[in-house]
């Protein structure tokens, strides 16, 4: 990694504020849901640029969508870049589509130096990676890796009750290939979506891997009774219980600090009234730790703080863990390809673990995996206001581009000539 | 009082019985909102009962139902008895309707002992008591008094945008006398709609007044953020400053006990979502005591919690007081009559003050006032499975009965013949 090459910025930023038009907001967000028609025009416009880059264009049965770049060695996997065109309903001009160009732009900026490599490259933009049109998120990569049976990805329905299979068909991106195949390695470039990089004056962000999540939904029943007429020692409220609990998990996983994460995101009370004592309370928890084991703990101690706060309160307590996901570590070789390209320009940067769900995490339990994270401004992201700044665009362009070439191997003078013939 | 009248208790169960079967659910409750169908027939068999008793009926413009029996001094403003025919959507067979049907039972009595009274008695059956049609509660008994001006009450509207106005006529009660006119005392039973004299063993509730209730609107604004990519130390968590004031309330509220209450009855977090840290937190809190002066000093002790949580957690909290309702004392001597009355018949008998809102605490503002409870099975009320014992529910109209009776005095024989003639 001598030779260091670069990225054109003003060409990568360029692309980013062209596909930002396509449902543009007028708050200067992107609303793209999968599947829909601005997403086919989003598909539509990448799809060409491909082509112009001299890339052939294949999408496969879920609408994953594939641009190959030939190497020398016809026989070996390619190595695999990309991320996402979706949005959210109120999304930014950088989550997923960052990825996605940026991976482009490594094409580009290899063609421009006249680079063939070893082993094709392949950039790839994900279906459905939001989950915010059809649940899951990350449906795409999780048909890829055959995490989803295909059948099942085809028959989600969105809000509307209309099918994804159907989606597809009406935006003309349901391909012929089977989802899957094998693959080198996976690249990643996105914004931190986070406010860490930021804070510490970060440039690259090094993703070792991404955090164990756990889902629970935790129901506290007491009784409901009059606000005027149930003096407080009669009372089971369940309101004043969830409270109790929540400050409980707050205490719990300042025991984990700085690592663990918990968030109370939902909370209600059934036949809420202002004059009627809470009898029946449903609130979710969302725990997050770089270690499966420290999100075993503190789900152990919060069940037993439920109990105690149970007893204390004459209320029932149940808790219910409606998602796992394991913590999933990424590649070691591939995040020290990473790391030297970072270091290699002498940006300023750090080892972080990814705080939100990427389809570099699906792949990453099939495939040798690593992300590149870059800054984005006041940690803000699933927001129209999500923005990044046109030199860490750049930044992680480059990092990004070097740590392929790297895994992908420069192909020989006569090898490359024999590619272009 | 040395001779005590009694009620016909058997009487009395069987116009409970009869008047619960319009609007009965299936689930052995009520549903009778105020100026439908049911409470128009309600009215009509209410109405009907007190002709029967030689009552003669009139309506007030606000549909207040009045039945006089006649008092041999004709210049006397008259003892007023009564409470209200509506009920919740999912009300029981007690809840204001035995407060009607007692009084009712007071005058057939006096007619059974062929005993005429001194001053006139009025039974009254005010409208909407209950609030669950129309805003606020209490609405028929605030225009009798001049709280509430009836062009502003007539002009209500309930969830289907049917003004009270319309509702009085459409069932047939919108009646011609103004509302209001003297009153020499107001006298209302009412099942206790909580746990307390049950739990001590106490068959009759004396009523002092009604307590003082606030209610107080917090609002916690925080900064909503991904819940799996902002550190715990980077986050403004609206919802665990929520929990956090809780808690301090019911600190607050614990060092006035056992008289002061809280209640947080309604919670909603803005555009909530289970990994999104929540950022704008809206709860109430409704506040109870005996003594005005005891809600200040929670309030203000509540609002001095809410900055320290503000200034440790970095959120904003706004507390706004949407209603206050001062501490009512009822008349000591009407009470004092209650008082003997129990005593009289040897009831255990205790002090108490109102929990809830009543017609007579919005009559004692102007009134002497006084109310009989009664318990109430479970303390349950506004629920299906409201219910009462049968010798309850007789003896608190024997006490109803000899205290009006004190009050509107027995006519002489003379005075009684003249007003049978």
């Amino acid at each position: 990694m001598n030779d260091l090459l670069e990225v054109d910025g003003h060409r990568l930023w360029q692309s980013l504020a062209d596909m930002a038009r396509i449902g543009a907001t007028p708050r200067g967000g992107v609303r793209r849901l999968a599947l829909t028609d601005d997403d086919r025009r989003a598909r539509d416009l990448f799809a060409q640029w491909c082509r112009d880059a001299g890339m052939t264009v294949r999408v496969d049965a879920i609408g994953n969508l594939f641009a190959r770049r030939d190497g020398a060695d016809a026989q070996a996997a390619p190595v695999l870049i990309g991320s996402h065109l979706d949005t959210q309903p109120e999304g930014g001009r950088f989550d997923g589509v960052y990825g996605v160009l940026a991976a482009l732009e490594v094409v580009r900026a290899l063609n421009d130096a006249r680079i063939a490599t070893d082993k094709p490259l392949e950039i790839v933009s994900w279906t459905n990676e939001e989950g915010a049109r059809f649940a899951p998120a990350m449906l795409g990569s999780a048909v890829f890796t055959g995490a989803l049976p295909l059948d099942d990805a085809l028959a989600r329905q969105d809000a509307d009750g209309i099918a994804l299979g159907a989606a597809l068909d009406a935006c003309g991106y349901r391909g012929t290939h089977a989802p899957g195949g094998a693959v080198d390695a996976y690249f990643e470039a996105h914004i931190e979506q986070g406010p860490v990089l930021e804070a510490n004056g970060t440039t690259i962000g090094i993703v070792t891997g991404g955090q164990a999540i756990r889902w629970l939904d935790v129901r506290v029943t007491g009784v409901a009774a009059h606000a005027g007429t149930t003096p407080m020692a009669y009372r089971q409220d369940a309101y004043f219980a969830c409270a109790q609990i929540a400050l409980e998990l707050e205490r719990i996983v300042a025991g984990y600090a700085p690592r663990a994460l918990a968030t109370i995101g939902q909370i209600g009370i059934r036949h809420a009234s202002r004059n009627t004592i809470a009898g029946d309370v449903t609130f979710t928890v969302d725990l997050r730790h770089h270690d499966d084991a420290c999100v075993d703990a503190i789900e152990q101690a919060l069940r037993e703080a439920c109990a105690r706060v149970a007893a204390a309160r004459d209320v029932q307590v149940s808790l219910d863990t409606c998602w796992r996901s394991p913590a999933t570590p990424f590649d070691a070789a591939c995040v020290d390809l990473v790391a030297r390209a970072a270091h290699a320009f002498g940006y300023a940067s750090e080892r972080i673990v990814s705080g939100a769900g990427h389809d570099a995490i699906v792949l990453a339990r099939r495939v040798p995996t690593a992300m590149v994270f870059i800054p984005c401004v006041g940690g803000l992201s699933h927001n129209e206001a999500e923005d990044a700044l046109p030199d860490d665009v750049t930044r992680g362009a480059n990092v990004l581009l070097n740590a392929v070439l790297a895994r992908a191997g420069v192909a020989t003078h006569a090898a490359a000539a024999a590619l272009d013939a």
